[in-house]
């Protein structure tokens, strides 16, 4: 590899061009983000060599598309036209089924992977970018039948040195199980911090009272709505069916409660406490540590 | 201070007890535990020298009941009838006005300092104890003037030593404001935790899609039914509003969606990001880190 484009230059591109930065030391790496100061910031850490100029496509051998998914919607046709052929395009978009769709026909598909890196952290830019935020976690590839062969290989072996474990799912049933483990939790946090903001008028009972516990439960409270919102909308029917399921469990917890049945209750955490097992496959989790 | 007697030597009252270790190396620790194992533990770990006699609580200068609250609204009368006069006996519950209201007119009430210590960690049991738990943290303290002022004096000093932050506040208060910055959080966790075991039948899926903001999400389904279904109990008032106001905003979040408004999403959470600023307040969040 001589040159990769990143496009979207915030935590998530500039992550990978740190990577690339390591791993391929002779690679010139260029930059677009329609933030003017996170351009200048990404420069300036030297996550990338200078902007991407108007034929830097063409040339380049890898371009990492990490902006928000409503604009990889919008951008990946045109991105896919401007590239050559031996050019791999793959995006970290955490929905998948609408991009598939998108780009179904496009006379460039076999350039792009459809990529979803489960990997990040709740603050955002450039600043946010940290080398080794891939490593041991899990990239999820949709549709790697439709890239062409020298390409899926050129970003494996990329995936690979970051030290990523690589799934292969379709992207219905990507968008499908990602709402349960990724997007549900958002809300969740988000109508968390809602609901104690509204009551605690006086901010300071939360700060002298609200442990880590609550911060644990409340911190992806903190992610960007630029990044989000597109997300709940692209992946609205799964994400709706989440929050239906999750508004009746806590129905249910309520009227036990209201029943006065805290055997029950002690039984169903009892039951949820399985989550231990379960979270102890979950690679790398001191990222939002 | 000679002899000390910790009752629950679990995570909260192993963690005194190496604090007591380090601040006053000459004090002999005494336990009591309902699980023979974790007493057992206790003396194998050095949290305590031995198991308390019969005797031990007569002679005791300070007597630490770290149990479940509903053992505390129990078992709290029956131990300050078994102090002598100089004995400072705080407990460590997350709830606080049933148990002022028990010992209310309890002749040893000045014995008795109701405590909240904002500390603890999603695992229990003696083996979970470590030393530091409480530094930085905040500690609670419901009607202080009702304990006599030389075994306020006493507990306030170890307390200080431990590097706690000493807050006054009257129990009704206490138990309104705690429903909602730690025991709404337990049980949107342990919600959030059931509603994506109940879907997620294969748990490959989970091992394999969920991130770090999904671990931290669901952290508290980690807790101890034992504990936590006596909190709910003993603040059920409280706790189902804070429920009842989750859902609502759950609710309101999914009619938005339904209704495709993605730019009033767009402002919920870009309004919830304030939560940053806030917990940018909160002690020590390392303890769950």
């Amino acid at each position: 590899m001589k040159k990769v484009v990143v496009i979207g230059v915030g935590l998530i591109g500039g992550a990978f061009a740190k990577g690339i930065r390591r791993l391929y030391p002779k690679v010139e790496i260029y930059g677009l983000d329609t933030r003017k100061e996170h351009l200048e910031k990404a420069v300036q850490l030297g996550l990338i060599n200078e902007k991407a100029t108007e034929g830097a496509m063409v040339n380049a051998d890898m371009v990492i598309v990490a902006v928000p998914v409503n604009a990889l919607v919008r951008e990946l046709p045109q991105i896919l036209d401007s590239v050559g052929e031996h050019c791999v395009v793959f995006d970290a978009g955490s929905t998948k089924s609408l991009i598939c769709q998108t780009l179904e026909n496009h006379p460039r598909r076999r350039n792009f992977l459809a990529c979803h890196p489960i990997a990040g952290t709740e603050f955002s830019g450039p600043t946010a970018a940290f080398d080794g935020l891939y490593e041991g976690k899990t990239n999820i590839i949709c549709e790697i039948e439709k890239t062409a062969f020298p390409l899926q290989e050129k970003a494996l072996a990329f995936f690979q040195k970051l030290g990523m474990r690589i799934r292969y799912m379709n992207p219905v049933a990507h968008d499908r199980h990602i709402a349960y483990v990724s997007h549900l939790s958002h809300i969740s946090s988000f109508m968390l911090g809602k609901t104690v903001i509204q009551k605690e008028k006086n901010e300071r009972d939360i700060f002298d009272m609200a442990g880590s516990g609550f911060e644990s439960t409340v911190r992806l409270a903190k992610s960007s709505p630029d990044m989000w919102a597109p997300i709940f909308e692209q992946n609205k029917e799964n994400v709706i069916e989440t929050l239906e399921e999750y508004i009746q469990n806590l129905e249910a917890f309520k009227s036990m409660m209201e029943a006065n049945d805290f055997k029950g209750i002690h039984q169903e955490m009892n039951n949820t406490n399985r989550i231990q097992q379960i979270l102890k496959g979950i690679p790398l989790t001191k990222t939002l540590d």
